[in-house]
């Protein structure tokens, strides 16, 4: 193996997931495991199915511990970044899957994050335009959120051809993994199960601004979002259901090639065949984004669907493959495409 | 009991959540149950939780043994209603689950379901402007269907107001039972369960022409929509989340007042304290539609989020409220606005 | 109405059961709410799906708060109930859905709860032997455990009858309500989910001394318990498969006899039609327990399996039906028979 | 790679998960694939989840197109392994998912199957005592039940170290994809979610006598079994609650120290740490089986609980792990032991 990654946050969900991926990674051996509150006890508690990795003792969360690796993955809360990746030094990559160093606009990260910016990293979702260049040549990562990935990847393609207008409604279904571990009352089995319920309606979402500020970019002008997240009844998965008002003449034969065009050589996002349509189980565990696409005529709306497990393509998978570009492997390394199911 | 009524279509979803609401409802009586496949069966085969009725046995699904009752329930599928009702009389009350009746656009009607439109009978959703007076004048009622019940309700009190734009965006995510007893291989449990997937995208569900007969006549003028069904793993409920652009000038606090106003005296509406969101998990084996909505300024949108059961209030207990008005009872009678939680 | 009630532990999950079925109860009032740390908000912050009674406001649980009630329902933790039926005086009938007063052997209670023992009340499971007429004569019950419940009615009539040797083994699948609201781990929606696991293992649950309580006063005997509760995916249901090894000579037809015998004049235990087992579904919401038996020869056992939903039959449907018996109403007063399916 | 491998049955649950584990293979490389009636169709619209394999056509199950490979693995329904078998001729190393060569005694196969004996090749349990020689010498190899390994794996070690009496009772909670994929009325996601219920009730389950079959191998006697399984709402997983009288003086420590013993050295059982219990989502997608054990000193009875994942250690993972050892290679080659969760 030629390189040694480090996991901040390894008793949580996305700690969690970066370590079942990286075990079967051929070119990453795991290094030190840390953890907040839970240092000092052994990952199998908090991690079970882990079982190669059971016996290995969660340390403190310092730049300290983390140092001397190749490779530092951060699944840590927000706003604990900046201090550790300072100390780590220039040459360590470091793939922050927080928040802190996703926006670019720092009125917008303290309108939604109530604290100073700490700044901007280069962005992990390599399918943007221009992504994988600046992913080659940085050892600072800003994994994005994982509705951010899944509207993005749903909706740009449209947005880079010009196909509709700046002006979309993304409704995007997730299951509870990404509210991550802590118990809270709204998070109990019982009130979960056999209920499906929004949060953050109404534009406060904090994954509002960085869908905006994605978009925005590929259509090269302010792009309006109405951004609506839904919790179901399921552990993993997101299934963002987006529309956008098509211009005039543009067909569903058209949006659905311009979205295989845009796709044609991505190893992680995958148009379906015509006339079938995402859904979460297909993706459980893999990296796999799936996205199909169509018109609404009497709508004038595209329709453009796309699933992908939060915590693999949303996470953790898209946490390790931007880190294989910035590595110089080759980016689909140690990164499944098949999912688990039924 | 001053009434009796006989259920066609017992064995199925629709017909079962009709006994259990009819077991409760102290001016009816339950009569004659029919199906049709599952003719000369004991009900208890196919609906073991109606403990009462186990030892009744199922009638074949004709005039002849529907006749004789003060109200008959149809829950058939599409096609069958008609012949059923000419033969019954007019005196006869016939609520009929299905959509035979329900649109009064025959070109809608065709292109959706592609047979020759039977007719249009009163609509039996109680809270449409005009609704009770129609209701209360009738012997055959058309209740709507189950996503049509929720979007309606979502999204009519704004466009009555004249508060936003005939064009609206629904994402309507359901429990499976809307889609019926009879196993198919996306319905079986271990493909459903942990799986989210829309159906019906792209305008093609036959809920689209409904939806847009009833937010068209409150709104004085043809409303575009963009709806798209999203099946969900729970047995029950459905949530909708809808938008439309707000009008200049329109606040929350604007599109609030007129939601509460609307349903000030609507015994199974009920818009949520301020800051809170409906979840289906409340509406559980309940007559009740829960409601809330918000202005996203930046969006320059209204968002509205309904929740109810689909087989109580979006089928059968929608049928019960309208068969109460119809037969002069008080509209609550029989009908719980209790959910079973957890 | 002839009497009203006060429930004490209004926030939690066996709180809100107990008033969606008094909300339906004939003869029964809701009278005074209490909670402990939720005491001062409005009902529908913990209970959103009891929407009548939404605005209602928590008072601190304390005996004056609950005086002045004919019926006093509390559903709190255990250890509390002694101090409050103290001061309530004689005439109030105080019904325990905790465990204080549900053991007779003052050691075991010692053992499983490890405080002093705070006595025995009678026994509110009226399919027992005996029970109706000590209900019929107290102001005070002590409502059974769930599991107890469960494992109780699937298991009597064989020892009873004297059909199987007094030595039983209990596997009791559960959803998870009977865990109660409070947000822990592994309780979380995200772990619960797909998963299947067992507690109190190796006859540490407090429920065993329980079920043997009842199983061995039946048997006129010590009766050996093995008792595994295992937490399946669902809010709530409880499905106990039981077994013991079957006297000589004793077959599947004489032991399904004896339990026809045994519930035949039940309204809340329903045994099977042959070759129909129960399910959990078919109980939802409703006060039935259902039933099934039969011999496995080659084992030399009898297998029985009880299903019922652990919030109603299991706690506050049981406490309402031994409350109508004290009360001197009609057993089945209130308590629907019909679940809510699917 | 070094051998190719046909998957017979590859539509289906079984064939899904022999295909999603060879994937990630390194030395066996997947050939032709089979079905029945989907034969002529892409694998895609079968098995969306295995992208990689997406656009593959499926080819008639017949000997001829099975022929050519080194490896061919039947995912097909019993009675049809024989046939195909016999023309493979002795050198292809045939490995069978189904039941038609896993029962030794002709009669328990006619009268559980109702069809003549096949015949036995040596069993695909390789924790089995002396099951890897004999898998290392054979071409053919009968994979087993899903139940029965679960079972098994929780009550041999006891059984092996004559510290229980010969007479066990298992209740084992399976999720739903152990019944296939054809879509039957009771598997409907509607129906599932939400229940509980039990299945082959009172020694009827077809892998009782494979069960019975194993242990009395182990016990050097015939083993009397009370057998239950209970289908919960998740698509996979088994949890199997197993009891049996333990012999005098036999202490929980001693029980542990013999499991501890037994699975030592074996890489897919993994005896937990004291006091933690098995789950099935601990194993989701992994080839590993978890077990803890326990005396119940009241009950005079030792408990032990395996949990796997019927379809990987269960099944497909099982499969592969026999063809390993019959190939030569390691026999944990290409097999998962962390599982993905939650």
């Amino acid at each position: 193996m030629g390189y040694t990654a480090a996991v901040a946050g390894a008793s949580g969900y996305a700690g969690g997931e970066l370590l079942r991926l990286l075990l079967a990674h051929p070119e990453i051996e795991i290094g030190a495991l840390t953890a907040g509150g839970n240092a000092g006890s052994r990952l199998g508690e908090h991690q079970p199915h882990l079982l190669p990795l059971a016996d290995r003792v969660l340390e403190e969360t310092t730049a300290d511990t983390l140092a001397g690796h190749d490779v530092v993955f951060l699944a840590l809360p927000h706003g604990q970044s900046a201090a550790i990746a300072e100390r780590l030094g220039p040459d360590v990559l470091v793939v922050d899957c927080g928040a802190d160093f996703r926006l670019r606009d720092a009125d917008a990260w303290e309108a939604f994050y109530g604290t100073p910016h700490a700044g901007t990293w280069p962005y992990g979702l390599p399918e943007l335009p221009g992504a994988r260049d600046a992913l080659a040549a940085t050892r600072r990562i800003a994994v994005p959120g994982c509705h951010v990935t899944t509207a993005t990847l749903a909706l740009f393609p449209a947005l880079a051809a010009g196909l509709v207008e700046p002006e979309a409604v993304v409704v995007a279904v997730t299951g509870t993994s990404g509210a991550g571990k802590a118990p809270k009352p709204h998070l109990v089995g019982s009130e979960v199960m056999g209920s499906v319920s929004p949060y953050g309606v109404g534009g406060t979402h904090r994954h509002n601004p960085e869908i905006t500020q994605n978009l925005s970019a590929v259509a090269g002008g302010p792009v309006r979002l109405s951004f609506t997240p839904v919790l179901a009844p399921m552990p993993r998965g997101i299934l963002a259901t987006c529309s956008a008002p098509v211009l005039p003449g543009v067909t569903a034969e058209a949006v659905a090639a311009a979205y295989r065009d845009r796709y044609a050589d991505e190893p992680f996002v995958h148009v379906l065949p015509e006339g079938t349509w995402p859904s979460t189980a297909m993706t459980l565990g893999a990296n796999t984004t799936l996205v199909q696409v169509t018109v609404d005529p009497a709508a004038g709306r595209m329709v453009a669907v796309a699933a992908l497990d939060n915590l693999t393509k949303g996470t953790a998978g898209g946490a390790v493959q931007s880190a294989n570009i910035a590595l110089g492997l080759p980016e689909t390394t140690g990164l499944p495409t098949a999912g688990v199911a039924p």
